[in-house]
């Protein structure tokens, strides 16, 4: 069986495994404190042109969701998102066991519309009753989106704007920050990206990494004790140096952007096979995440050899997603695109 | 410098390791539904003689204590610990972030005394105003302690009696369960530990793995739901096979218990020639983790090649930490021994 | 000035006042603890024919709300609602704060549909992913609504027939119950009501105390220690005997029904007179709440005699709310239709 | 019977009850936005010095706590409060739902000591672990304190020295502030303890209010949004006016402080025959609580014809409470007195 089910069903990329290999011998104080730890973050300062930015090492998605919006907001604060919004379907009420309300905003492909972000916080102070409401605290959005596609330059700069305009924080999910930046036809690079936000992280676990997230406050920004609310979300990692060694790997000689720039690679050779064969793609997705439209007779026929997922029925057709990552062997898309 | 500072700054162990490079290019279904993770998990039932037991896989241990703490409680309950638990000291207020206060009682070199459980809940009850307080509605105990101490099995047997009177679950801290389960002069074992508690947790960030921390409920006893609480908590591992290899392979052949058995033996090693030498211990620990009173002229001689933890002052001498691990060689220990 | 702004903006019923100044020296036990509380508690289960009922007074809507459902639902459960529920949108996030996600379905005039509702269940069980969402736990809707619309008989016993099905507890807002009750042509009486859910509260503040709300679980069905559940929602009153008069008073000789029910009559005189002579009603609400499109003319000309509120544009009309309560004077309604 | 079980079993003082009687046929704006609210904010801003004070007004005193708690802290920490303080032992678990510790001094007669305060907070920053625990936030006392001791004038500002020093803000409960206020020897005017601290309350529910408890935060530092942080809390009252009409009458001319110099008044009557006929005080309260050991016997004596709570046995002695408070007729005390 060839997997196109998900990018974290691999183990971690073998320059990872070698390292961890080297350094497993040798001692470490924990809890982030260590040398490998030192080394990625400063890593991650320069490739993010931010040489000031605050670099904290998280082990998974939902927990870094859940605890940078709760460091960032007041008490009586929501987020912002849109409706399909990992925050808001997939994270099991994380951000609600800390107290705050998901405020849902249309999704267009996963993403979010500056008109209509704006529109909604006009709307808001427009009501006479807001204080009655939960007050916007943080816009959350995600490069790339949970639905393959990504924001422009300029999507990314009007939904900034607003976000400074209203004095909100613009948050970004980075799970899949790699596949984001290296996506056909993206015009946004890491440190503009660091530029136009408040925090992001870059995703490890779905990039290349077995674990870990690096979360950024580029602006030297960091909340206070942002250490504290770390250990208080349970997401501080005893030997914190599994994930500094990880990311000083991911962050030597651009490796991050080498495996993701090959998952999407693959990605468009699939892409490709599926329009010129006649398939229709639900959307038309410029990273590792393709959703394609695929009759019954198909699923079953591709099934027997291949693994993937069946998102949801569209009228007779079922909605597929072949997601491709670091570990995606070019031979496997050829056996794909054969059987298609 | 040669290392005692705590039993998480060394790697994982070779074998683990091992596992971890020949697995590496497999693929596996993600969240802990994969093959390494139900191995690892019937493995665990059978150590605990338990074939029913539910076993879940968590990344670290504030992590797990909240998680299994929230879960276990209704909203008008807190948890009963020792004054020096950690869950009342070290994890940032993680508990009363979900909600719950944590109870205190006096603490016996880190140990709960069942008389004085007994005495504290029949006062809860006795007092007429008990509806306006916080319910009692779990009992946390650790294994071995913070401070190195292990509960006896006739110790173990009052608290659980106590427990089941009050229809209270008892949950035991494992974070250091190895070293408790094989610390000299110890007659508990893991089965009968399983016996007496309602969950527990199988420590493996600090006895050998690199992450990792396995939540038994040993009568089938989970709450419903319980995976969706951990993904809640922000404590489900996307690429679950890390905790599965690693535990899989901790439980093969007993490797659990070899590794801290090697611990707990250079531990008192080191306690005999504390001993001999004339220190004097600040307590009597019968597991890896060793403190003696040191004048200030022998710490800052002992700094110089040694590195360990001066935990605070006891009149003119400090409490100093020495830790041992799987990782520690006999050689270490002669070293320090000689230096003595 | 006459104010049709809100059926929270006069005193309490005069009955109400007689009882509190004749009641006023005498001594009672605080927290709900007196006789005014227990003889109020059987006139409750007296009215809804449930004599094994458990009653709590508290003291307001949102309050209320965020206790019941907090005491209702496991920590990973959220509540099911329409968009234009009170707590989705009014109560700055009191659900939130308690841990507990809402979850939305579309408002009809702020009624929910049972076959939507069926569908929503049906969909989140067919979900693969189910185990990364959260579940849900109870159903809220609200009798009168928001929007002065009343579930039928058979829309209540659909939506009750569903939550039977997927075990989930059906909660009913009553804060404008009797209003609800009273509606011109319901035909669901307080019996009924009571049961077809498992937990209701029936409105004082709304409805001619000062405040008040009288929870009522009709199957004896309370959760454990509610009481305490309360106290820790800073929901308890020291001196219950301020809501125990008062809905002692209340539910004597169905004063409460009395004063509803000249409430929505005043209401039904005002329909008619706006119906009568032209003006487009925004909704047809058998309550005590009336929502009128008036332009902006009128609007100005009203302002000047008349309180009420102007909700939202609706086109170049103004979406305008006119409220009856039990001290509306027929004359003041005279005034009002003298003047359209 | 004649009781002395508490200073909230009662209704309400008369002069209340006659606004009361007198508003009740009037309109007024909800949510504490009327004019009676006005009125009452601006005659607590004269009695308190403060013309630029934020005051708001809620029910009870638990909710109180929590609310103004859980506004002043960030997530990460706790507030520091004396063993015995009324958020550690009977509200339930309010603060901790909140999602914040209590971290514990010693209790000295109900009062916290300003040197143990201040080497909590030295030895707090000197452990070289502080990250991994719940920062101190605020520092609660209460004026009078549960057991009915009053902080002098210099103890208060030792502990607002401290605070200031260390950044944390002050919050005095004044559940009983006019006992406090007009305690025997009191050296404290209401102008300068809202001088030493951030924000304190003027307890309505236990000094002639039905209820109402209103917050002053002296130097116009309320936190942003704390409307809806109360909203929040569900502690909004929708008739707000309640709240105002008694607070503006208790503030005029004195009331409140009449009220309470004779409770006091009564209690050192009573204290004083307590002690000539030889009976032992339990502390020696100033305030209108008075702590006595009686045998067995008397206790049983006094019981046929006195209301009055037994706390807690001390020896073969029980430490009885005996409580006046503005409703206790000088009769009353002349009963007991001749009975004792």
């Amino acid at each position: 069986m060839i997997s196109f089910e998900s990018d974290y069903n691999n183990g971690c990329h073998e320059a990872i495994l070698k390292r961890l290999i080297e350094t497993n011998n040798e001692c470490a104080t924990g809890y982030g404190l260590d040398d490998y730890c030192t080394a990625a973050k400063e890593k991650i300062r320069l490739a993010c042109g931010k040489p000031d930015a605050d670099v904290f090492f998280l082990v998974g998605g939902t927990q870094t969701n859940a605890t940078v919006i709760d460091a960032m907001l007041q008490s009586y604060q929501g987020v912002l998102a849109v409706e399909t919004g990992h925050i808001n379907v997939h994270e099991s009420g994380a951000i609600e066991f800390g107290g705050h309300k998901v405020l849902t905003l249309p999704s267009h492909d996963g993403k979010m519309d500056s008109g209509e972000l704006a529109q909604w916080l006009h709307d808001f102070y427009a009501d006479p009753t807001y204080d009655h409401m939960v007050f916007p605290g943080i816009v959350y959005i995600t490069q790339a989106t949970e639905m393959g596609s990504v924001y422009s330059r300029a999507e990314l700069q009007a939904i900034s704007d607003i976000c400074h305009r209203y004095e909100l924080p613009l948050f970004i999910d980075g799970a899949r920050l790699g596949y984001g930046l290296m996506a056909q036809g993206s015009d946004v690079s890491l440190e503009q990206l660091a530029d136009l936000c408040d925090v992001f992280y870059i995703g490890g676990t779905k990039c290349g990494a077995y674990c870990g997230e690096a979360v950024v406050f580029p602006h030297h920004n960091a909340p206070a004790h942002f250490f504290t609310i770390v250990k208080q979300h349970g997401a501080l990692m005893a030997k914190g140096r599994l994930l500094g060694i990880q990311f000083d790997t991911l962050m030597q000689d651009g490796l991050y952007f080498t495996l993701a720039g090959h998952a999407v690679q693959q990605a468009m050779r699939l892409r490709d096979a599926f329009v010129r064969k006649g398939y229709k793609m639900y959307s038309d997705s410029p990273t590792n995440q393709q959703f394609v439209l695929l009759d019954k007779a198909t699923v079953e026929r591709l099934e027997k050899d291949f693994v993937f997922e069946q998102w949801y029925p569209v009228g007779d057709m079922m909605n597929c997603r072949f997601v491709t990552s670091w570990a995606t062997r070019p031979e496997d898309v050829d056996a794909l695109i054969a059987a298609l």
